[in-house]
């Protein structure tokens, strides 16, 4: 299993370095069926949609429903390179996705327990939660896109 | 302020009635600008689209942004006919709407209270909350949709 979260995060990691090459910031998801198969992939497009639900975890979702034809995505699980906030937390209760995997921790934002953990609460989906799969890959992206931002001249920066 | 607060609760009721007339869970919503222009309107379409992200508020954030050519949905205020889940609470704080007013509670997801409170927390974006605003006839178009439900034969039936 551990091995599978690995080979999955690793593609995770593959949208989320095309997120960086487009100047957004690097968060890329991928979501897997029971079989192991790529149902749908997302990354970050904030920016280039000039759209706040275009989260990488959304867009894969969005992918995911209309591929299968289905809202529910269950025996599904979800790689993301950052542990998820509210927002898509929320979405992956209302998809009955079966099992989260993430890399790093968001303490900005984050909904597993660096802000708030909403898995605590009594909503009507339970899963299974896995954080810190190659935690410093994932970290380390993020870590070198806000670095290479502050080089850049004012005016050309994304806000987090 | 209240009585602008009634005119477009009552408009965001046009659309969960438009939803019920779809066989959806009754749910609208609409955002206005800060002149009190209608920006967008959304109302749930789980079902019919088959999309776990279909919540009324959603599609409201999604067009609204589609519409402003922007992320950021600042001054903007959102009406909806229910309290948000966690899914649509987070995409109000990433889209930076201004204020939100919604009608009745959901006991089963609301995230303004009902379950927990997102606003409690600190994220990076603090916004104004009213709730109860029309809430006898937001909570009726959805006690009287699930009567009716309970009417029909079985496998015809939408899960909450």
């Amino acid at each position: 299993m551990i091995k599978d979260d690995i080979f999955y995060m690793k593609r995770a990691l593959v949208r989320a370095r095309a997120a960086a090459k487009q100047g957004e910031v690097p968060i890329g998801a991928i979501i897997v069926d029971k079989n192991g198969n790529v149902v749908s992939t997302g990354r970050n497009m904030r920016e280039s949609k000039r759209n706040a639900l275009h989260h990488a975890e959304i867009i894969a979702i969005d992918r995911a429903c209309k591929k299968l034809g289905a809202w529910r995505l269950t025996d599904c699980t979800l790689y993301v390179t950052m542990e998820p906030c509210p927002m898509c937390a929320g979405a992956i209760v209302n998809s009955r996705i079966k099992r989260v995997v993430y890399g790093c921790f968001d303490k900005k934002a984050g909904a597993y327990g660096s802000v708030f953990n909403l898995h605590e609460y009594p909503l009507n989906h339970k899963y299974q939660i896995v954080g810190g799969v190659m935690e410093s890959e994932c970290a380390a992206i993020l870590s070198d896109f806000f670095a290479e931002l502050r080089k850049r001249p004012k005016g050309n920066k994304n806000e987090n």
